[in-house]
């Protein structure tokens, strides 16, 4: 089996659970739930959730109070990206070679719809609540997990992680004083901290202990940083055909990147090495998940 | 005792309260959490926490547990009005009498902070479940509760309350087609909508029964209403020294409001038949709270 072809076959199956959880298209406010749906299905590699989904299953879980997070750290991914993309901040009308939600529903509606999908997915992850009853009722240990996993994504979301990297980012933007250690920062927050997260949530749903989830923890943050600087590699060296974005757009907007900082060579290498360790790491814990560890490798060394 | 000062008295005792939730300025990201606290803290009348905490004593609460609440609701009402000053939206440049949040930190900081309150408010909010364990055990039934509060939080805040009603009120500016139906949506998602979330969080996490819930939706309706015709009375007869903002900025804006609809006398009739349903409704559930029928009675009749 094609690693490759397994991963887009889950993909188009998390795709379809996201769809499910997200609003029917209705009322006088119909406008925002168009918005909000055309942001989540313009595509995307639903790696978050597909990672939550495994680290659970690594673990050993099987029920569906996972679906209701799955989709919830989907939508507030997506909710990041739709605001990153307004005028005032990247002032991008292309993503995944499709117009951008604000080119699609103006400013305005891009700002609430941006809003409306951070919102909801709390209104969605609070329906593992509801998820985990239909099956059993609820244990002390059941409401426990929840409420440390409901925990976990608000803090990782947030100014201590995703919003605290993103502050930084926009703070950085044409500003000469970037240093190594305030990169280090941002990539660790920005793109980190959501995958840190997403495995973290799956860990704590089933019953990982405390030191499982602390390696868990250091093998997200070694997947995120790779994801990150793999980003940047391809900015340099991938075709706009394939990334469906313009290529060199970092250097355009004179962007600090690992590739500027350290150089391809070195880049490359830092990749090879936060892979490995994070391979090392997740098989420290089990060897049994062999998809995890092939997603890994699979998303370091991707394309696009 | 003026209800004006015992208003006042307890704003300053709940501001206190809410402060103590804030995030603390530190760290490369300081900047947000600084346009947090600005955004905060720039006044306001501390309605929405006010309202919860008095419906939670009416019906006998008096744990910890609602605290997190009464925070996270502020600063979901902040957040709102942080996005809705953008330049993309109503582009204000002051607001009490201050500078609004982008006019201080840049627009893309202001984008980024409305994003980081919203998701500061569930973070703030979960802290529910440490606050009432800190007193006792938590049962099965606070449990229940809490996650109860939550869905009430989100649902009403988003796209099938707040959220929902600013769509449409975005939609319909400058746009011709108003009618009476659309404008009762709008008045009873954009400001009802977080009002009545308020006023149910404190009935229900207190343990009010069905039947009292669907009193104190009624009540909070009716309440969230009146208040936002006072609003538009106000825009009208109202002075910029009282009300910190300039005056007839809805007749600039071309904005139909119910006084536009209706004319100024059948607008204040309607606050007073809507203030007399509420004060009714509430005195029909207990005569115990004086200060909560008063509260109700005076944001009614307020002039600012």
């Amino acid at each position: 089996m094609e690693i490759k072809q397994e991963i887009e076959r889950r993909a188009a199956e998390i795709e379809n659970l996201i769809a499910s959880y997200l609003p029917r298209e209705e009322g006088w406010q119909k406008t925002i739930m168009e918005a909000m749906n055309y942001s989540v299905m313009a595509g995307g590699k639903r790696l978050r959730p597909m990672l939550m989904q495994e680290t659970y299953r690594l673990f050993g879980g099987n029920r569906k109070m996972i679906e209701p997070f799955m989709a919830a750290i989907e939508m507030i991914h997506t909710y990041s990206l739709v605001h990153d993309d307004l005028p005032a901040m990247d002032n991008d009308e292309y993503r995944r070679g499709k117009k951008t939600t604000h080119a699609v529903y103006g400013e305005a509606m891009g700002i609430l719809a941006g809003d409306a999908l951070l919102n909801y997915a709390y209104e969605t992850a609070i329906k593992a609540f509801d998820r985990g009853q239909e099956q059993d009722a609820l244990s002390q240990t059941d409401y426990e997990r929840m409420v440390a996993a409901l925990q976990i994504l608000a803090r990782n979301a947030g100014i201590y992680g995703m919003v605290g990297g993103q502050t930084v980012d926009i703070e950085s933007e044409n500003c000469p004083g970037m240093t190594k250690e305030k990169l280090d920062f941002i990539y660790h927050m920005k793109t980190g901290a959501l995958i840190e997260g997403a495995m973290l949530i799956g860990a704590v749903l089933a019953g990982a202990t405390k030191e499982e989830q602390r390696i868990v923890s250091k093998t997200a943050q070694q997947v995120g940083l790779a994801f990150q600087i793999q980003d940047d590699i391809l900015d340099v060296t991938g075709t706009q055909e394939v990334l469906g974005k313009p290529v060199g757009s970092d250097e355009k907007n004179q962007k600090a990147t690992y590739v500027t900082f350290a150089g391809i060579d070195e880049a490359r290498r830092q990749v090879e090495q936060l892979s490995a360790d994070a391979i090392c790491s997740m098989e420290s814990l089990t060897g049994k998940n062999v998809f995890l560890t092939e997603l890994l490798r699979f998303l370091i060394s991707r394309e696009k």
